[in-house]
């Protein structure tokens, strides 16, 4: 379910992907829970046969096929590794917004990564994203840093996307970094850019003070991908890349280790948030400076939003 | 739970089955935690004593019984090995309305079944059972043959029934034949007859053409009773009858559990497709020529509510 | 969660309770989820450090800490081994309304209980402690004589309080007491308390009337607290209290065994009984003479709930 929609994925026999509605125009069973046959998908219940457009090219018991018998088929473009759907007005799909998430497959990089159901509004996520005061609370244990924090933080807002920059210089290493064997402080550098439609790309450079302490700079770019599911629950995708190293597969379990650690302390917090939230949808909430990169982040998917709504009827 | 209302059974001293409402008219304890004394009913909290009318003829600390201290009583009758329950106006109950189920208990024949709890409204079952072109898809495995789908079906509406026949000859065997030793083709006659109050009677023979390879034909009824528990559940009792090797105990076995397979086929897609209704109840339907049974069993069936439904008053 | 509200309890270093808003003002995390400091409580996501009074006195990243960054601290006071928490206008809170349970904590006395999460409203387990006449049914294997029901109850309604009381003479012994080795008939006297705000104190004497058969007479306090969670579920405190053999460490928990027993088989019927009522929340009830106790109960608790209530405005 995406965007409160039944979609299916499936992929043509040449294996470019499709994503049509996941109901069956007949008696709306999922046809997720049918098969593929060659590009085409057919319904497990009673055979209908769909085309990657929605149209459907077979029925049972007849070859007469109503013109109404179609699903809905959704623009899709694989790019970077991932699947991008566009759940809009088709027509106005458009596949330069699919976000630059190219370090995910770019050569002299390597990824991990996974899929995070998370029970809370996808925004929430991004506000978390965006946030550089929660680490020593929530990740004390993993990547937080006590120093790490948002003071240093600058902000700037494009016509789609909201960028902060964050140089910290001289700080305490984080959990990970000692667990890593680095025991000297490093320099720390976070470019984090919120992208439209739930994408946040956070590239973190973390220079080691002492020469002979590590390999030098760890430098790496976290891809995250919040998918709304409903009003409360969303698919979180992650990916975290790096370009040192790259062979060390050892390298990459154990960094994903940690990024999934920190994650999921994240995840369980989020989901006591969306719970206190419909607890009492109304209560109020107070904004503080380290607040400004979410803030403008759900300003500007405001105004887009906004920009996209056909405009009110004027009274006569 | 039937049609939303809470229900318990119990038996007499003398066996006969007993329906009352299963909620204690003094403070809503359910009776199904009580137990039975004699042809009465004691509730297990405050030992409320109910008659099998409903009346109550015993309270706690006191001989003055409340006259309002009564719940309801609800016709029933045992036929056939089921006991059939009116949930309507117990003046409007008439036994002649209980279905003819009499192969489940006749001598001659033998049987078995199962109750299959489902999260679906009732008539997705119905809808179901009327369908010969789903088997091929959803029970490839199972009960379904290529060649026995839909296109030589009839149609009979009657007052009280809607009738389907599919004479189909020199077919296939299904799945569940060629395990029972099968080889040669099949001529098969299918008869279901929908009733109103949720039960469909499907009467199969299925006839070996090639007389050495079997024990000539298959004569079978498969009795399914369906009843609503809420808008999206229902109790779904089935029986497989048949009068060939009436004391073969395995083969019983054999057959009830090909049968209970298929239907757990059904069950998964039938829950699947009621969560995509309630997703999204405004989606629309296509209806092609193998709906036609099911579309006149839905319209017999709102033209007795209909017919039930007291008349609107007229504008003054 | 208490009365629909989130609530976070903790201590501060010198031991004494303080009771929060269990969400931040911040972004909604429950405070429950980050640490005690001090006298202070730290939320877990973000830092924001509370003092007891719910005033923010530390966020991150900067030192002007919004006149709106505080949740409300609820007034509490902690006696008889309880923390009492008043959900009202704290200007109203009156230490004086604090139930007597001294018994729990009193020289002389011992006690053992539970906290018991109920699925139903608080005052089916009122009902339940106000009525003698359902042990003899629901606990017939536990604390239940079939001699000791309601006939000789007489109540008395105060301003704030409902009491009844029960003497029986020469009834049988219960099964629990059987247990204990009491084989002849005992004296009984109950003395029922209801307060407001769901508190139930229930003060049991029984004398065995065989001088030889034990140790002559059982006293004890069972003291009842039922604070509400949502409308259909409470938390239930209860503590069983004796002024005999008090050492006895053995016959605590033999008689905090036997309590629980008879609680659980309260709490499946009292949940049971909540789901009928929410199955049809407009079903009628009957009263008999055993429900005085409760009906009073409900009345006095109305009557201070109007008396509370803002006067409605009067019509011009």
């Amino acid at each position: 379910v995406l965007l409160g929609e039944p979609v299916v994925l499936y992929r043509r026999s040449d294996g470019t992907p499709v994503a049509l509605e996941d109901r069956c125009c007949h008696r709306r069973a999922p046809l997720s829970r049918g098969r593929v046959e060659g590009d085409d998908l057919r319904c497990g219940y009673h055979g209908f046969l769909y085309e990657p457009s929605g149209a459907v090219v077979w029925v049972p018991g007849t070859d007469r096929i109503p013109s109404s018998a179609r699903v809905r088929s959704y623009p899709v473009v694989e790019k970077h590794g991932y699947v991008w759907i566009w759940m809009g007005d088709a027509a106005l799909a458009d596949e330069g917004e699919v976000p630059d998430f190219h370090w995910n497959t770019a050569p002299g990089w390597t990824s991990g990564g996974a899929l995070l159901p998370m029970k809370c509004n996808y925004m929430l996520v991004v506000d978390n994203l965006l946030d550089l005061s929660h680490p020593p609370f929530l990740h004390a244990n993993s990547i937080g840093s006590a120093d790490d924090t948002n003071p240093e933080l600058t902000w700037e807002r494009g016509e789609r996307f909201v960028r902060g920059v964050r140089i910290a210089r001289d700080i305490a290493p984080t959990p990970r970094l000692r667990k890593m064997g680095v025991k000297s402080n490093i320099d720390t550098d976070k470019v984090m850019t919120y992208l439209p439609a739930g994408n946040v790309v956070l590239e973190i450079t973390q220079t080691i003070r002492a020469p002979g302490d590590g390999p030098g700079a760890y430098h790496s770019f976290i891809l995250n991908a919040m998918t709304p599911e409903t009003e409360s629950s969303c698919h979180y995708f992650w990916r975290n890349c790096r370009d040192y190293e790259i062979g060390n597969a050892e390298l990459t379990k154990f960094l994903c280790g940690a990024t999934a650690t920190a994650f999921e302390e994240d995840k369980a917090m989020l989901e006591h948030q969306q719970a206190a939230i419909d607890l009492d949808p109304e209560a109020p909430e107070v904004n503080i400076k380290g607040d400004l990169g979410s803030i403008q982040a759900r300003r500007l998917l405001q105004s887009l939003l906004s920009a996209e709504a056909p405009p009110a009827r004027a009274a006569a």
